[in-house]
């Protein structure tokens, strides 16, 4: 029997993952219901505003879900190109089975919405911000000056989004391998 | 007093810019109709399958856009780094000035309908390989392997897509000029 907290948990869930591979337009909050086999009840009960509010929520999820892979990958080994490689390495793995999808960050809601609904573009601006600064953060641990680990933070989530977008267009995860083989070329300090 | 072709092509860019701006979802015929300045019966006698169709064509439109800048841009100095960079800043450049822009490519358009309509995804797909193919030319032209110079068309066109995306968000060109001062260090010949 589903807790209360898990029924909330389960309607982000689905909706996080729709939102990422569809779109927010393209989403409903009936197919929300459908597929996370929650009573229309609880989404309205959780979410009273509907979409909008339904969909800045499961950017915080996602955000938070991608914040912690990111800071494990960046923990699991000492050298900042090979734990980079490998968190990206991981998210390419998941085009082997596109119905799993479940923590590609949230580049198509960010633009399908940016000119539509700020708050909704504000929250990505925030979930992107704290991605690069954890990237940023393992260079500067490694010796990299603060200004020189923050372009390489937004540069490589720039290429990350950009190698997703590729990967899902084209249906192959190669746009986000030919991404991960370029990683020792941009970190590389100077002198 | 607008001819036949001139009426076709309105729609046409109208079409493209609102695909790439808002998406596919939130952007409806009427609004094309109302922005392009048409009669309505000229969208149905041009696209008389609907939006669909129209998406398929306003992809064309746009990748030819592309196609043809890119290649001015590749054409207009011998060194490859510096062809890619000065078209990155002049897609860059189109931030300051958001309501004329009119040469983003269709990350937006691609990562909303991949799964949605496979006509669309692929004229998509043949997009994105076009552009690749322009720049993996410049550097084949430049002495680069076939096999380094596709991959590199790959990981350049994911780039300035992921920058887009970013810029877009953010609303501020930063994410697209860090990687124009990257190329430097990924368009290096070997050996």
């Amino acid at each position: 029997m589903a807790s209360k907290v898990d029924s909330r948990e389960k309607i982000l869930q689905t909706a996080s993952r729709l939102f990422q591979l569809q779109g927010y337009h393209a989403t409903g909050l009936n197919q929300i219901i459908k597929e996370s086999g929650s009573p229309k009840g609880s989404l309205y009960h959780y979410f009273p505003n509907g979409k909008e509010e339904l969909a800045i929520e499961a950017v915080k999820y996602t955000s938070h879900y991608i914040e912690s892979k990111l800071k494990e990958f960046m923990n699991s080994v000492a050298d900042p190109v090979k734990a980079i490689q490998s968190f990206i390495l991981d998210t390419a793995n998941q085009f082997d089975h596109p119905e799993k999808i479940e923590g590609i960050p949230v580049g198509l809601l960010a633009s399908e919405t940016s000119l539509l609904s700020e708050p909704l573009r504000e929250i990505c601006v925030q979930s992107f911000k704290k991605w690069e600064d954890i990237i940023a953060n393992k260079l500067i641990e490694n010796g990299f000056k603060d200004n020189e680990a923050y372009k390489l933070g937004m540069l490589i989530n720039a290429m990350i989004e950009g190698g997703i977008m590729l990967s899902i267009t084209n249906q192959d995860k190669t746009p986000l391998l030919t991404i991960s083989e370029t990683i020792p070329k941009l970190i590389t300090k100077k002198g």
